[in-house]
């Protein structure tokens, strides 16, 4: 680990070094949620069938429930006749049995009677008189029906822990009778700006050299799309002294600046995750390096990313939880936090397996040059199949909101030629 | 339109005429929301700039503000020299002014001082006494720098009405000082069930041949994700009286089963969307059919779509308000919202630029037969580049949940061979 100050020993990673060996030990703690909360939360434990799915077999035509064996050898020319007994009825326990040379009539969905292994498809039938059915075509055993347990055996795993759940899995719950379950609570990410030049967003009026803090609103959009709670702690000037007494308070066991979500347990150990939108030159920078050192062990883990934009990215381990340092620069802080604090929210939040990231195939309307061993992030304007980049300072918003998405160039890359096929990450 | 029970005589379309060709007129009101609020949200209207962006031209290195002119031909071997006029001080306005032959100091961030053109990167000079610069590159004007109204001239549109707000347009918003912006309300999407089969998700003990409802959280977590706010109505009986008496009160102007979102504003004319979710026997969706078309005009616009899983859908416009008749297999009814059903919820919504859905290629891992003229929609579970095609009954939900993510089949193809190169929508 570098003092700060001392730039030339900084430790500089890669991006997808920071992605596989950065891991504070921080997850948060498991709350239970309704169905109706579930979507998109982290199940924390599987969760199986209390019972087979469907439970009982059904059928899944209209038509008559039959033995197999009766139907052998149907065909127009040469049609099987069974007796019909009955109706088996959507959502009652079956009344009728079916015996050799017996059919029962049954819709879609409703329970097989006992006896019967097939439902024969009305439109392979005749009814010459109402108690006769004609067998036009054979029916193979399990023929349109489904099995007591062909959704689901008795213990089958229902979901995947770590997953976050999505709207067939909720079906699936909801068909098992499961109401309620174990997930991961939302990681509740503290987010602290600074710098000397920032006022609060609600400022109407500024003074010449003033801004408007836009990264901390546009941070938390990204945590709440990796599934964190975010809060905006405020805005704290390029000061090493003030930054750490409010990094130390925001860290702090027993300090909750959020908002409780309903319904979750008590949880008020400070943060989960602690992201600095730091200041944007160099000494300001410096100052929230020292700070950040100050705060605790193992800390700082690289100070640089071999990333463009981002270089002055830091990252820290505070007592397990993950200190995210950003650059000042507002469109580097969002591809910063896209690249590696959005993984890093969604796994303080268990999640294992990440929801999929949008993406087209496009082709590189023009040449883009970068340097070996970096990896350069690009936004890019979609018109039809072509990608066209955008290029201008790290500090214009304007580059990222008239964007449709980005590409990547790999850090062995030394560029891409116009006219190449080329992968566009989706902003949503 | 066809009267329900002549089959034959039903209108069938196909996906993209459903997706182009129906377009109720319904829109929900538009109402304010603030920044916090905003991600996802859909702009009702077009938001200027109030003033130029960032509103001062500002150094994006640390280094010197100077005249261009006064460095121009300046090297190494050759430095021209400027007196140290000062510090440009980041937040503040600037207190010294750059005459020709003088420079004053800027970090990264601040306003440049009256009279600069332009920023010398510290890189490039060097400082043999406290007072004055030795600059061993020129600069060229406009270097190290941005101008007063590069993100943003004023007027100048910062985000599309239509497409949901993304995190970097927050952050522009917040950078203009914009706290509150119109947007539409959430589509309130009211979800009725049917089926003589089914028992509320709570249901601990079934009886053979019930079923929970499945489909309706299911259906809810698609309409959460459209940007929707959805209600369950609950569980009709296949009872075509029960069941027009149910869809009539849900449409009802005035009424309003659902819960109000808070700082939204009063709009209590029923439903947006009404999504049925019907029984699977042919004789419940006969039923449905005739308590949606007894609803109102222009009533049914098409009843089948050419696709599978999901045939038996119906697409009504009733007053307005779109009417959505799904079929009664949980995994039909979700293929179909999926499709049809959330593109519906978007458009009432305001929505004109879809989000957009997440995809990956594959290799096709066996030959895949489809009808042609038919979309056909297959679950696939994706193991490293090979996506291998799940089959079962429609009734089925664990095809779903343990599918990746799904292809589609265009109408014109009769199937697609083993080794096809295909794009797999995700399941997220």
């Amino acid at each position: 680990m570098s003092a700060p100050g001392q730039r030339e020993f900084f430790t500089v990673r890669t991006v997808s070094e920071a992605l596989s060996g950065f891991r504070p030990e921080r997850r948060t703690p498991v709350e239970a949620v309704t169905l109706g909360d579930a979507l998109g939360r982290v199940p924390a434990e599987p969760v199986t069938a209390p019972h087979a799915l469907p439970g009982f077999a059904r059928a899944t035509v209209d038509g008559f429930a039959v033995r197999a064996a009766d139907t052998y050898g149907a065909s127009e020319g040469l049609p099987s006749y069974l007796d019909l007994a009955g109706e088996a009825r959507m959502g009652t326990p079956p009344e009728h049995e079916v015996r050799a040379g017996t059919a029962v009539a049954i819709a879609t969905g409703a329970p097989l009677p006992p006896g019967a292994d097939a439902v024969l498809k009305v439109e392979h039938t005749q009814s010459p008189t109402p108690e006769l059915i004609e067998v036009l075509r054979p029916a193979a055993p399990g023929e349109g029906m489904v099995r007591a347990d062909e959704d689901a055996t008795p213990g089958a795993d229902l979901i995947r822990p770590g997953r976050p759940l999505r709207a067939q899995d909720l079906g699936m719950l909801a068909a098992a009778g499961i109401n309620e379950l174990p997930v991961y609570a939302r990681p509740r990410v503290a987010i602290v700006s600074t710098g000397d030049e920032l006022v609060a967003g609600a400022t109407t009026e500024l003074a010449p050299g003033q801004v408007r803090d836009s990264s901390a609103p546009a941070l938390a959009a990204l945590v709440r799309e990796a599934g964190g709670d975010p809060s905006s702690v405020g805005i704290v000037p390029d000061d090493r002294a003030a930054l750490t007494k409010t990094l130390k308070q925001t860290l702090r066991k027993g300090s909750d600046p959020f908002r409780r979500v309903e319904g979750s347990l008590p949880h008020s150990d400070g943060c989960d995750v602690l992201v600095v939108s730091a200041g944007s030159s160099v000494g300001a920078r410096d100052e929230t390096a020292a700070a950040i050192a100050s705060l605790g062990e193992p800390g700082i883990w690289c100070h640089g990313l071999s990333l463009k934009p981002g270089k002055p990215t830091l990252l820290a381990d505070v007592g397990g939880v993950p200190v995210i340092g950003l650059p000042g620069n507002p469109r580097s802080a969002l591809v910063v936090f896209r690249l590696i604090g959005m993984p890093i929210v969604r796994m303080v939040g268990g999640c294992t397996e990440p929801p999929p990231e949008p993406s087209v195939r496009a082709r590189l309307a023009r040449d883009l040059p970068s340097a070996a061993g970096r990896l350069d992030v690009v936004q890019v304007r979609l018109a039809g199949e072509d990608a066209e980049p955008l290029f201008g300072s790290s500090s214009l918003l304007s580059i990222l909101t008239a964007a449709d998405g980005y590409i990547v160039v790999p850090e062995a890359a030394t560029g891409l030629p116009a006219g190449s096929e080329i992968e566009v990450m989706l902003y949503r």
